[in-house]
Order: structure tokens, then sequence, then C-alpha cells
């Protein structure tokens, strides 16, 4: 990516997440607005050449484009549509990019709200965590105008292996509920499957290398099972962060009359993960609740 | 595979999976005499060089290597140790194939009985279903004697594109169930998330594209998504034969002491779909009981 003197953005919210994707920003030549509620990675990227923005509303002033990445709903709409907020400064024809996961009803309201002035919106949240945030290797899903989607590609491009154009604003977020459903569903999957196996005298890897190949083989079981028989449970992606993304799925289901049944069980689930203290731990580690019901442990034996 | 006079083979059970698996035994040059409770394939098999058994008892005396391709665990009982059944027949150094889909510890009492006579046995379900048979591309999942697999791996090179030893007798069986599970639930997985998608308003081919790359993709996601989008719910495996496979993990489990909370659920599920008339349907087709929960159906808009 060539420097495009033209686009001068804001990157707002530089969590474990937000900073390295900011940092591939500035590498790329962006000139780059930050903003963060704690001061520490504000002073690590000013360091490498971006400015600080002491507000939301500073930043929509500084920027044409204006990208939040920020821990959940609440968060998104208090620092588009609060005090000081991005709404504040922002001015017709300016583009938010949200690339937070939270629920995707609320993208469409914040959406609403900041059309009322000509602000346009994507809603962009990205599969992919920590290593993909860093190497630049995100899956964007996105939603909103193919217009502006074609406008903001340079950036995803810098950000990500892929963005996909899925529908209007809220498709990204609700492909990425899509998503988390489906991951979270296959690794109780293997869960339960490996933790039979196990109590049944099967060696996990032979299990793993018999049925890999076919129907049952997904990139979960690719990339879950190996840690787990090694007991590496070190996040990656923390089950507390899927559990917001399984309550928010369930928030919208509800609002949209969509029984979920399978998707309820695992909530329970990670509920209960929780009250045992297993927050932290990559959510590879669903499988210490199976675990923990059969008495067993999944590892080589 | 060159003809292997040594090795006489008999084949019992030519159904949906039987009969092509037996026909490319045949084609490979094998000796075979066949046995089936109707006449028809036995005929048609017949005409391709395949001699006729009256029982599984005079199979077993007129071959070294007996292969039972049978619908579940009270068959494959009657067919080895029923009247006139294989053990009648059968002497030492003789070695039996369940390639049959049953429960595990069943198979391993049956290898009890065999054992007792000084006849080998090994489990070696499949995954992969009709045209995987028809082909010889099965995954075999095969449980026994590491020497009697050697001795039966040029049978297994005809049959299938692999065949794994996972363990003693019974591991091929555990391996299947396990397989079987996480199938099923990833089955589930994509229905709960397309049906949401679908609910609101998502393009299924464009959220399929989205998120098939990343850590939700698997191969039940893209051998059925596409199938679904076009409503094409002709088997490939039977959601009736799945709901057996089924049953057989919940009571393999129980045996086990091995809670499996969701597995438990997709059995109910896959009751109501029985209930509803769909046990014909692909097994692709469980996506149906999600949609009429929901009064929506997944097809490209």
């Amino acid at each position: 990516m060539k420097k495009n003197d033209e686009q001068s953005l804001s990157f707002l919210g530089l969590g474990i997440m937000g900073k390295p994707m900011a940092k591939n920003l500035l590498k790329a030549g962006y000139s780059l607005n930050v903003h963060n509620r704690s001061q520490k990675p504000v002073d690590e990227l000013k360091k490498q050449g971006a400015q600080k923005a002491n507000t939301p509303k500073e930043a929509a002033e500084n920027s044409n484009i204006i990208i939040t990445m920020l821990p959940n709903s609440p968060d998104v709409e208090s620092v588009v549509l609060g005090e000081n907020g991005i709404i504040e400064g922002a001015k017709a024809g300016q583009i938010v990019i949200d690339m937070s996961s939270i629920e995707p009803l609320v993208s469409q309201r914040i959406a609403g709200e900041l059309g009322k002035k000509g602000v346009e919106m994507l809603d962009a949240p990205v599969s992919g965590g920590e290593p993909g945030a860093i190497k630049g290797e995100l899956a964007i899903m996105v939603g909103g105008k193919e217009k502006i989607f074609k406008k903001c590609l340079p950036i995803f491009n810098v950000l990500g292996k892929s963005a996909v154009l899925v529908g209007d604003v809220g498709a990204g977020g609700f492909a990425k509920l899509a998503n988390q459903i489906i991951v979270a569903m296959n690794i109780a999957a293997v869960s339960e499957a490996f933790v039979l196996g196990q109590k049944a005298g099967l060696n996990p890897e032979k299990l793993f290398q018999a049925i890999r190949g076919g129907l049952a083989g997904s990139n979960v079981m690719d990339a879950k099972i190996p840690l787990i028989t090694e007991r590496n449970f070190h996040p990656g992606f923390k089950i507390k962060l899927h559990d917001k993304d399984i309550k928010n799925v369930l928030k919208t289901a509800a609002d949209l009359q969509v029984p979920l049944p399978l998707t309820e069980l695992i909530e329970q689930i990670m509920t209960s993960l929780l009250a045992d203290g297993k927050g932290e731990l990559d959510h590879g580690g669903m499988i210490r609740y199976f675990e923990k019901l059969a008495g067993v442990e999944v590892r080589t034996l």
C-alpha cells in the first residue's frame, strides 16, 4: 500500500485486536489519529507516527474514515453516539467502519443515526484473532453499501486476507454471529466425540488421523485437537469473549424470533465454564466442561 | 490388485453399501462367496462371478476371510453367533471382518466368542456412503490386532482410500461413533447459523463465501450448504441411518458413563424429523427441523 494522502484515518480502540491493526495501517503509510480509553497503547502508537485524538469527536473532526474496534455493543454506542462521540464531530460524506463484534441490530440503529447526518457506515467484524490481526490476515465480513465497501477496500486489504461484502449494514455482524455459532458448536462436537473416544480407550491422535479426512473433518478439528492433546489452552480466543458473542447471538435470535436450541445449550456450557474460572482459557478449553462431566482428559495415552 | 488364490473371501450383506463393495472385490480378482437375506443381489453378484453361500455357516466353511456388512448390532450378532451362523462353520486361523456400523461393545463381545474358537476379528466400519462404496474410496476405521490388520490391508485397499488401525477390536466402531457425533453436530451447527442468517436477510451463498475459509469452515459446510441452498435433500446418507448411529452412540456412552448433552439433543431433533416423515432425506435435511422452528427456508434470495 502506498500512502494515500486523501485518506486520513482515525482508529478508536487499541486493545488486543485494535493495536496491531492500527500498527498495520501505519506501516502501510496511512496517516492515523488514535484514541483509546487508557493511555499506554496511545503512547506506543504515537512513537510509530500516530497522532493522538483526545475524544472520538476530535478524531471525527480530523479524518475522513473513522475505524472503531471496541469490546461490545454499549461501547460502540457510547463512542459513536455518546457525549463527545463520533457523531458530534462527523460531517456528511465521512465513513465510520465499525470492526467490533457486536449485536447487528445495534449496528443498524447506529448506522441510522449516522445516516441522518449523511455519514456512511460499514459494519465489518473480523475473524482470525490476535494472530490474524498481527499478521494482517483477518477474514473481514462486511455489511453496507457496495460503493462505500469499494472505497474502503484498500484499508481492508491491509488488515485482512479476505473481505466479503455480505449485504447491507448489519450483515457483517450477522455473518460473524453465524460464524461464532458454528465455531462454538464444532468445538463442542469434537469435545463430545473425543471424550467418548478417550473413555473407550482410543488414542486421540489415531482417532484424529482416522476421521479428519472424512466428512467429520473441520478447521476446528485441525486447529484445536493438536492443542487439546498437548493440554495447551493458552488463548488464542478466550472463552469469555466467545461467550460474549454467543450472548449476542441469542439476543439477536430472540429479536428475530429464531429458536436456536443447540446454541442455547452451548451458552449454558459456557456459563458453567465461566463459573468454574475457565473464562481466560482458549475456546478449545470448552472440552474441559465435557471432560469434567465424564471424569477423563483427552490426551495421548 | 492381482488375484490372490490363498484368500477366498465371503461377503455377507449385499445392501446399499455391501453390494458395490462386493463388486469391487470381484473386479479386483478375489474369489467371492456371497450371502444375503434376499435373493436378488445374490443373483446379480453371481452373474459377475461370485458363488452363492446358502448360510453364513456355509460361507465360513468355504473361505478364509468372512466380511460382514449388515444394518445394525442384532443383525451382526445373529449372522455371526446365531443358528447356521459364521461361528458354526469357522475354524481357527480364519478372520471375520465386520464392516457394519454397530455398537462397539457388541463387536467386542462377538470377538470374544469367536476368539474361543481361535477365529480372529476386526471391526472395520466405514465412512463415505454409497458413492464411496461404489468408487472404492471409503474411509475405513479399524479395530483389532496389528498382524491381522496387515493381513487384511490388501482388501481394505480395494474398498477404501484410507484404512487406519485405531486400536483393539471395537476401536473401529468407537471411531465411527465419534465420527458420527461430529458430522451430526456440524450439520446442526451450519443449520442454526444459516437459519439465523436467512432470517436476518443474508444471502446464504455470500455467507458461505464469507466464512468458509475461516475457523468455521468444515467438510460438512462445503458438502451440504450448496445442496441445502438448492433444496436438494436426495440421499446420500439418510437421516434414519444417522439416527441409528446416534442411538448407538448414546447406548455406548451410557455404558461407558460419558454424558453427551449436545448429542442427546441431536437425538431429540432426529426423533422429531423421523416423526415428521423426514427419515428418508439426506442427513443435510436436518436443517429442515431448524427451518420449521424459525418459519424460514435457507435458499438463495
